[in-house]
């Protein structure tokens, strides 16, 4: 067994290959008003402009880290420690909650951790905390009584990038459209609080959790992206998994859900947990049908709460629960086209059809509210009925169930849960607005969480791109985080190579609807891309785009060699052709002449007047 | 010289690589008024949904086919002898025009192609045609005064698609919103030519290119789209550029253009169009300035009329023309953050400030039309102001053009030229509609031909993404043909994957454009490949994808087996999660259900309604 387990180990990948700092770039922390709190933000420096004998220097530019210690050159790490918890001290000094060893709550743990290490065990997990007796530890609960937790400060510092040391030439946007958005120019840490208290923003983030950097979603900040990774039945493991979340953080998840159905299902999440410095949801009904054997009939509420309490008791951020899909949806899905596509929505069916009953997920809402506040878990109240082509889109079946999850949200609310709600789906470009409208509508602007929507049905091997563009819409008219979709949906399980191709595209879509928004300081970064542009500078083009080691490469494909990096123009033109280097010469050559003939331009001028005259 | 040439013509690609037909799909002709009137479409044959012991059969479906007579198994091509010029007779039978061998008029011809044979010459090109003196022979021309020719006859089935054999449930569709666009529910040849005299239609067809397919561009039609291709001084050959056009209508260009800029730029396009069945356009600038040495102040209105006129005896089908650039662009430009991106533009506004006059372009603008109009070639007014950066979009520079580019389009019609716009660039989302609605109130409704345009400047790597997202929107806002972008852009000269990779991509914008507006028939497609999905048909869901290979291949990776191709389930869930697997077992119990317990279900109802009462 340790000879394996050897193996397993010694297959992690090093830092070279996943915690590679990025081009140019170095990570720095930003630091609040006590000394825990530092805020990693991904510095990016900037060559000079050289021109002639005049040299420039151009300003560095901060940009938004989502990678984790993995990236700090610093920190070393080690997945069989997982990461440092640094959030422990928060959490303890609030003195509402309890580590109680003796005291695990679910089976799961009860009858298969202590003690029994498997070939997938995470070793030195710790004891899992919980609320004290009576207690609500959600951030929500805080804000509403007016306190402001380190958590929310972290994600204001954050959200802000920095951007009050920018030249303002760098900062120039254009006015947004919000479509009633209320983003203000700095993000406080009272602003962070007020929308948390009001529902309009989440921090997801598990009293067990507390290596996880925290962060907002929320309509009034930047958008966010969601990548989902796990193994099914058929592909994947554990180890492979975990390779995925680094990957995926590196590129630019803000969060990670973690859709393992597979073996190892509760292994796999703890190994993730341990080393993941972003948010983690799952869809804890995958792993209770795991549990009764693939067979939904025989699902009980008592099976699905014992595996809420045990991914609880393990630190996962935020659970997709499909309580929105009631007894009555049955009969609309079955109207449709392509019926359920969601996994959770269509156990549940099966379920409420086999007993002629309401889905217990409903009918038990507050006690897994209960459960949800004694560990600060966020809702994500799934669409079960989300459209799977575009016949079906804004149907009846979506739309009631999108009122249910509005009732929900105030059910949760009551109860101080912090709530988002998922959203479709296949949706064609006309529908998207209407679609946004009714979940701000309904679900009282609780943050909408949306899987793309994707614009057409016909483009399988490239549906990351048609999601992205309803994504890139959805944004901007109020979706605060878009779920990715990679290359291989609807065709497979994807790999590394996919699920980057799937961040990079929503961190486009995401970015876009930034813009669009008129989110302060959005447009940073295009303006230092389009100014290295102009001056050529090659190589902070690749730096400041969002996959320098793509860019580089297929730059470097026709033009390898170092001096390239500064010179005047690419292979696509060739030196006659590039329009930037024509206008650049062009500009100073009218730079040179109003400085150098002023006074015979003035004599021009004069007769010039003199002959309209 | 000829064992030379002969190692050329062999590196030409065989039918397997080029030609091969789509996955259960065949070439159909369906025959208009006249037997010479052969509308090519391509028809995805469907297999049988199978459940049980019933079967039922699913219709094939038509989809729109640029790929030219390289798909039709009955034809053999030879690239050294060009495509049947099967549009001759229409053109001979109007008796305007005339061949003149002895008579050539462009300087290029009369000094060096006679008998001057190259190793990349094209052998056999036919002598020009040009219209008999003081005849037009512009679509416009004939539109105008009533006539619907065999072309707009052609356009108009090719529209169509077939869409009146198609049962009603897959014709059924979400109303569109076409923001002030007039779509008929069936495109009728009438319909054409009144789109076309009133210049909200082009049809490019130079009438020395016979071989091609016609095809329309405008705003109440499908969204088309364009490829570009074309060497550069640094990379590329002859012959990888007819190739690069073969794979680029393969995958669904509507046009191309070749931007060749460096040697054998004359023999290139020979070799591309008289193989091409779709649109040739260029930018008869690069050549000129080839002549000059690439020196943009050496430029005459001479040598470029001759370009001009060079090309048309050729047979391009539309010339980009930068006649807005005028010498008050120049201190527009000079403000911007990225100055001018466009070559044509930049080597126009470099030409004005050295000669300190205005543009040939522009005030030879009435000589250009009378060339356009003695072979039937299109305008497309070059946007030379285009901004290349998100910082410059929409500003003074670009609307004073986009003004300019307005006047002229009225000067072209007065000559019945048909005239299109060409439009940006890098715009974030929420001005693409103020550019659109600009674009048609300046322009007169003249069709929108845009790059993208690119919603952020920061993906280098993946710019066929970033522009996709705004060539959806604007597409679905009234532009009547994209120009692709390929994940190469701002970094090098595009190789074939890359063309495809952007036209697939464009593909998916054009489509989901043409869904919005709520073009009759644009869901067809998608309702078939949703009930594809959910009948388990994946062979079928391949085929009717943009892309059958990479579905395929990517399905194949992880479920390779022929048993898989009907399995219901996919690598991405596995058998126990496959909601649709779920909701399909769901769907049957319910109707036998219904089927088997009628009268129960009846007693049901009627208690329930006691109840009640």
């Amino acid at each position: 067994m340790d000879a394996k387990r050897d193996t397993v180990i010694e297959a992690l990948p090093c830092r070279e290959s996943l915690g590679k700092p990025f081009l140019n770039s170095s990570k720095v922390y930003v630091v609040g008003s006590r000394p825990d709190i530092r805020v990693p933000m991904r510095e990016i420096s900037q060559g000079e402009f050289v021109s002639g004998s005049t040299k420039k220097s151009n300003q560095p530019i901060c940009v938004y880290d989502t990678s984790g210690p993995y990236t700090d050159k610093s920190i070393k790490f080690d997945f069989q420690k997982g990461l440092d918890p640094f959030r422990l001290p928060w959490i303890e000094e609030r003195c509402d909650t309890q580590v109680d060893a003796e005291n695990r709550v679910s089976q799961f743990d009860k009858s298969v951790m202590p003690g029994k290490s498997t070939l997938f065990s995470f070793e030195g997990s710790r004891p899992p905390r919980r609320a004290k007796f009576c207690r609500n530890v959600t951030q929500m609960y805080y804000a509403r009584r007016g306190t402001i937790t380190p958590e929310m400060e972290f994600v204001a510092i954050r959200e802000n990038q920095r951007r009050e040391l920018l030249d303002a030439s760098l900062g120039k946007q254009h006015p947004g459209e919000s479509f009633g958005a209320a983003i203000p120019k700095v993000i406080t840490p009272e602003f962070v609080r007020s929308e948390i208290a009001r529902g309009r923003a989440i921090i997801p983030l598990n009293i067990n959790h507390p290596e996880a950097e925290p962060m907002i979603i929320g309509r009034n900040f930047l958008v966010k992206i969601n990548a989902n990774i796990g193994n099914s039945a058929l592909a994947s493991s554990v180890m492979d998994e975990v390779v995925k979340m680094v990957w995926a953080i590196r590129w630019g998840a803000d969060t990670v859900m973690d859709l393992s159905t597979g073996p190892n299902i509760h292994e796999t999440r703890e190994w993730i947990l341990r080393n993941s410095p972003v948010p983690i949801g799952t869809v804890p009904l995958y792993q209770a049908l795991e549990k009764v054997g693939g067979v939904a009939e025989d699902l009980t509420w008592e099976i699905f709460r014992d595996t809420l309490i045990e991914q609880a008791e393990q630190g996962v951020d935020y659970f997709t629960i499909h309580a929105g899909v009631r007894r009555s949806c049955v009969p609309l899905a079955t109207k449709r086209m392509i019926g359920i596509v969601s996994r959770g929505g269509s156990i549940m069916a099966k379920w409420c059809h086999a007993h002629n009953q309401e889905s217990f997920l409903y009918t038990h809402f507050e006690d897994i509210c209960d459960i949800m506040k004694a560990y600060d878990i966020s809702f994500s109240l799934g669409d079960g009925m989300r459209p799977g082509a575009l016949h079906d889109a804004n149907d009846e079946a979506q739309i009631a169930e999108l009122k249910t999850l509005g009732e929900l949200t105030q059910v949760a609310w009551r109860h101080d849960v912090q709530t988002m709600i998922e959203g479709p789906g296949h949706v064609p470009m006309q529908l998207i607005k209407e679609n946004m409208d009714l979940q701000l509508k309904y679900c009282h602007e609780a943050p909408f969480y949306t899987l793309g929507p994707l614009v057409t049905d016909i483009a399988p091997g490239y549906d990351h791109i048609t999601s992205a563009i309803g994504g890139a819409m959805i944004g901007w008219y109020g979706t605060a985080m878009l779920c990715y979709v990679t290359p291989k949906e609807h065709l497979g399980l994807p790999d590394k190579n996919d699920v980057k191709e799937g961040i990079v595209t929503f961190k486009i879509a995401a970015h876009a609807a930034d813009l669009a928004k008129g989110h302060p300081g959005a447009q940073v970064r295009d303006n230092a891309m389009a100014k290295a542009r102009f001056e050529f500078r090659w190589r902070d083009q690749f730096a400041l785009g969002f996959d320098p080691d793509k860019s580089q490469h297929f730059h470097d494909a026709t033009l390898p060699e170092e001096a390239d990096k500064s010179s005047h123009y690419c292979s696509m033109c060739g030196p006659d052709f590039c329009a930037m280097r024509i206008t650049r010469n062009l500009k100073e050559q009218v730079a040179a002449e109003e400085a150098g003939v002023s006074e015979e331009r003035f004599e021009d001028k004069t007769s010039a007047t003199a002959k309209v005259a």
